[in-house]
Order: C-alpha cells, then structure tokens, then sequence
C-alpha cells in the first residue's frame, strides 16, 4: 500500500482521529489526511483551521501529510495517486453509512480500496460532534482532543 | 503493509471469499489465506480438503499463499511476521462479532491490525453455509464458487 | 398475487405467527402454510404435531391451507405454482438473515417474489422458543398461543 | 391484492426503485406511486418535475399508475381503495425507521398491509441522495438511473 | 437510588413517556422529569408549554417533579444531588446514541449512572414526531398522549 | 430500589461483569447476583464452581451477595422479594435479546422492572466465551478476569 487518503471533516480532529492516524500510518508508505470542504455544512472552524490542527496534531508522523479537498472522493484520490481510502468504524450507524459509500466508490472507481479500522473501545464514544457539544457548556474534553485543540475549542466558544 | 493474513473456515471458499482476497493481495506484498483449524467443529470438507480447494482458486495470484492454522491468531500471525489481519464485512452481524475480535486482538498484540474490507454487493448474500445448504437440495451454486469447488461440494452431498 | 407461501418451523404456531397468515391471508387468493421439516434439528413437537397445530389453527380461514416440505424452498415453491413467499420481521437480527434468504432465493428464481411483513407490536417478543422456555418452567402462555397449542405445549413438558 | 401504492419522494427515481417498481407490479392488479409532496423539504425536482420522471420512467408497466399526494399515507390510501403499502428494504437504518412506519399506519388502519421487497443486492447501496452527490461533483451516474433521469439530473447541477 | 432524572424533549409528552415515568419512579424516592432547553432548536411547543403539559401529566405521581435545564447533563444532575438518570430504550438507533452518551457521561462523572428501561411494546413505534406528523395532517392521536396534549397538539396546528 | 438480582451464567466472572455489579450495587439496598443453571448447556465450570468464584469476587461488596438458580427468572425475583433484574448492555446482539426477554418477563410479572446498564467501553469486547477461548490458546487473560478467576480458569485447560 503506498499511498492512502483519511478523509474527514475534523470539526475539529479528536484523539479517536489521532488513534485511527497513528495506526494507518503503520499500514502505508504516505498517508494524506484531507479535510473535506462541504459547502452545505457550517462547520465550528473554517477550512484552513481545520487544517492548521490536524497538521500540529500529527507533525511528529513522518509520512503522514494534511491537504483538504472538495468534490468526488474517487477524483480526488486518482489525482493524488492514492490506492486506498482508510475509514474508521466505531458502531452500527457508521457501518451502514460507509457501506454504502465503500460500495458506490467501488463502482466509480474499482482500483480504489476502502479500508476499514475499528475504534479502539476507549475512543468509541468519541466524536466531534460529542466534543463540542460538551465544550459548549463548559464541560471538560482534557482527554478527548489534544491539548491544542482542546484551546482552539474553548476560544471559539469563549467567542 | 508488507504480510497478510486473511483467515477464515473456507468450508468451503466462495467467491465472495475469492473477491476478498483478489482485492487485499493488491494492498501488501504478501498476503497468507490460513484455513482454520477448529477441533470442536466438524466441516464439510477436512482440513487438508479446504486447503487444496483454496490454493486451486488462488493460484493465479503471485502473492498469495495458502496455509493452516490452529490457536490464538495473534501468535499465528508473529510468527509470520505479518502486520494485518483481513477481514471482509457483509452485514451488521458479521460486524458486532468482528469489532468484539478486532478490540480483543488489539489488547493481545497491538502492533497487529485489523483491516476491513466491505463484501462486494454482489456476493453480499454469499457464505460458505448458505452455499452448502442450497446444494445439499441440489440447487444451482454455479456463480457462487469456482467451479472445482462446485464439483467438490457435489461430490460431498452424492457420497 | 394468487398463491403465496408462508414458510416455517411452526414448532409451535404463536399468537405472533397467526397475526401474520391472518393478514397475509387477505392478500392472496391461496395462502400454504407449510411446515419445513429439517433432518438436522430436533423439534419438540413431530412434523406430523405441528401440522395438526397448524390446522386447527387456521380451519377458519376459507384460503389457508396447510402443507409441509424439505428441501429447497423455491423449487417447492415452484411445484405449487406460487408466486410470492411471505415472512414476518420481529427484529433486526430477523432482517440480516432474511435479506440473506431472500437475495439467495431471488437468484435461484428471479420470478418468485419475498413479501415481509412486520409483526404486530404486541406479538414482537413473541417466538416459539420462547414459548418453550416459559413453558417448560411453568410459566403462563396464555396469551401468546391459541389455547390448543397451549395444551399441547403443556402436555410435552408433562412427560 | 387489487390496488396497491409505492410511496416514496422520488427526487429523482433510481434504477433501485424500478426494481421494486417492476417486481411489485406483478404482485397486484394495479400499483400507484405516489410522489410525495412535503411541504417542510425542497427537493432539487419541483414536484410536478419528479412525476414526469417517473412517468417516463414507467410507461411500459400496463398496471403502474403514477401520482402525487399529500398529508397522511393511510388517508390517501383509502381515497385510492388501496389495500397494501409496498416498501423496499434496503439496510437496518430502512428496517427501523420502516417498522415505526408500519406500527404507526396499522394503529390507524388495521385494513392497509405494508408489504416489504428486500432491494436486490446490486443496487443496495443506492440511493436517491447518493445519485445526487456524486452528480454534483460530476461524477458518473450512468447504471444508476434511466437515461432520461440522467440527463435532466445533469440539467440540474448545470443551472 | 434516592434521586433520578429523567430528562428529554417532551415536544410533548407521549404515553410512552408516562409509561417509563410510571415504571421508573417506583425505583426511586424521587424521580426529576427534565425538560431540555436546546437553543438550536425550534419546538412545536414553548419550553413553558412543554413543562405544563409533562405536569398535568404526571401530577398523580407523588415522588415525580418537573423542572427544565439548559446545558450539560451531568452538571445538572449533580447539582440535584441525582444518582441515576433514566432512559428508555426503543430500537437500535436509540440504542446507539444513548450507549454514546451514556460512555460519554460515565466520563464526565463517573458516580452518576446511566439506567435503561425498555419501551413497552405497544409503545415501540410511538414518538413525540409521529405523533406531530400525524396531528399535522389530521390523524387520529387518541390513544398515544393523554387527553390534554392531544388537545393541545390540535390547538397547535389549528393556528 | 429495595431488593435487584444480576442474573448470568458466570462461567467464569469476568471484568466487565464486575463493572456492572460494581456500579448496580450503588443503586439499591440489597444486590444478589444469581447464577443460572441450565441443564441443557455444559459449562466449563460446574455450579458450584462459579458460585465460589463470583462470592470470592465480590467479597468486599457488602450489600452483594451470590445465590443460584434454575426455572424462570420471574418466579425466583418473586420468591427473593426483588423489586428489579440488572443486566449490562454490550452490543446491539445484547440488546435485542435483552428486550425480548425484558417483555417477556414485563407480561409474565409487571410489577418486576428491568433495568440496563451500559457496559463500560474498556469492558465491551470482552465475555466469558472470549476468556476461554483466548484461554484454551494460552493466551493471556490478566486484565480480563480477577486473578484467583485466571488461576481457575488456567487451571481448567491444564487438566
């Protein structure tokens, strides 16, 4: 497997995304985590600050590099020369949701392999929506993001 | 991902197990198909019989290998110095037993990893049991495994 | 839709199972109930007991008739000219293993269709094993199979 | 079964729905679908788009009426002197919200089935919303949808 | 268990509701029901409505309050000196969200559990949505929330 | 919450149910854990056997105490003058026997609750059956069991 791409919005990246990241990036020569621009969606950072804390979170992994895309999933991973989509499986709802994704982009693109991981348990919770939902009212995520992003979390709600 | 291993009863291979392993061997240099030994299991087919029906479907794949195995996976798999299992996913079923094995083989090596791949659609119906079944009543099981494994599973239920 | 099949163990008919031939009855101009005999399992009640059950059971429904099979259900589907098989879903581990079925039997015969119909929210607890187990330690069935099964039930776990 | 209704919002109509459209219409004298108007959703059709679309779509069925309504399902159902409901069953997501469905209607009218297809295995993953997406970004949506959906779908995004 | 919550939406009150409320306060001296104040959403009743219709509801409960909060959970419950929080579980999708939730508050404070009741099965498909969805078109909601919210729900859309 | 009762079949006491009796403890006055015998199953470890090792586990819990039992659930809560059965949620497997057996049991004695709590995410992959298999193998069970269990259960494969 050389190059892999971890899709994702990253609303802002959690420590369930840090587990998925540090694991895969064993799996391939280059992994590329992108964070989806989706322009029907408000998302609590903008696209670039999305970027900014994935790309601090993950600095210390030598072939893992941050990029961001919109459009087709399949498209963009042609043009990145990627064989491989790495997605993270944490209960019953994602796994319907991504079947059904894994198998429309097996039909557009049938060289592209998606790959699944499950969460490890301690993560299964976790998720950005969760994350921010308890940052709003002043709830601890100490152990949920990392300590940077933990700050960029509460600034935007202390805004 | 340098070596493989892509377990499973085989009693006997399908397709589905075939599309599984065509589409993994393009992710790592070497991926090992190992039959499963159960003692407190009677298959179909013996242990040697499932092999043999295995290494004839898979002989056209330069990477794959074909071997057998009994005990705790995670040893089976250091001493084979591989570095992920494979796992395809069909149903909601297969996916709550395999997150259980997933997590527990974490905990017992976690430089090993557990990689998913969806069941293509087409052979989402498809398991070893339903193919046994079907021909134990003499249905059709032509599209659903090689044809030396229909001649074998045939035989089995003229005996 | 002029002849439908309504398959299943029936070991023994629920309130639950004749909620759903009660309904399917109305659809059809001739609905078979027909009792799968399975030379692997080991009934409480005979083919030959569970027919009778069933029976009694239905002998007010003018289009209901009862039979019984082994082998594979489309070609005794095929031998009675029906063109529908009808099943009750209860739950999501019913779904898996009838979506499986049902896929499997669409591609024996394209031409005979699987009807499901969702049970009754009083009766979605409701199976025959249960039955049994409540039975057997004396439990009340009352309410949950017409009051000849229930005799019959009782009279099993009497010996 | 004499008159049956498909339900669905068909916007637009996929090759999955034909699927269910063409198996159901052998089960009945006379099927209706029915496009949905709601008034809380904006569809990419207008209405009045999405009933041509099935129209087109459906010309060669004899027995396939298509039309719109509004307000409860089970009302509408009477005025029609419909006796089933037909509903496809793609995933466990369907299954629930469906079974809710089912409960609900049957509550209000004991006389209307809702009778469930299982949709077939190659179009599992398929879905109105899905043909969207991938459209938006370009993607190819050719075995997905009839021709002429096809290119009034393109027509859409070209706007 | 001395104190319990009981918190949700209540937009309005079902008899699914007062079911679990019935059942849950003879666990407990005294059972809070909770009314969340969601800020991102719109309510088909105010959250002062809400609370009035909950307390004609349950005022024949001894042990049973009513009160209304905004923000985390967990904060709440511990200013309330509650011990225990009280779900009830219908289906998977429930099942999913509230096994999160539930892992997520046992985080946040570990003393406070999480108790589960099942939805009893007449009230399985029953939701304060369908409830308003079928309110909305004219249906018939007599036997899924007391007489006064099903005069209240009627006032909302006669407006 | 005078009197609960946390049935099972402890063959052996694991972690995770020690998680669950750990945290039900807190909710009522009195909490017996019950060990099922069942005459059709063959358990690794006889009655008596798991009884010794769930009262060696819970020796420090003073409001905890072990019995045993066999016939049906509902009868013996009657007889122990319990007002509510405990049981911990895992999985969505769980959890549709769970409400099966929870309605069951609410039509066989209404006045008996059933309560669930979620399993503690670190605990959720885990189960007596996987403790014997990763045992059988030689596998290491230390952070799964409480020691004196991994002794016994040690013990059972070395005969």
């Amino acid at each position: 497997m050389k190059i892999a791409i971890y899709p994702g919005s990253f609303d802002p990246i959690t420590n369930g995304h840090l587990d998925i990241i540090k694991r895969a990036s064993k799996m391939c020569d280059e992994l590329i985590v992108s964070v989806i621009y989706n322009p029907n969606k408000t998302p609590l950072f903008t696209l670039e600050e999305r970027k900014i804390l994935v790309e601090e979170a993950v600095k210390d992994y030598p072939n893992v590099s941050v990029n961001s895309f919109s459009g087709l999933l399949m498209d963009y991973a042609k043009e990145n020369k990627a064989t491989a989509i790495i997605k993270g499986l944490r209960a019953i709802s994602d796994f319907e949701y991504e079947l059904q994704m894994a198998l429309m982009n097996q039909k557009l693109s049938p060289d592209i392999e998606t790959l699944f991981l499950m969460t490890s348990s301690e993560y299964s919770f976790l998720s950005s929506s969760i994350v921010k939902e308890v940052a709003m009212f002043g709830g601890c995520i100490e152990e949920l993001v990392p300590e940077h992003v933990r700050k960029a979390v509460i600034g935007k709600f202390q805004d």
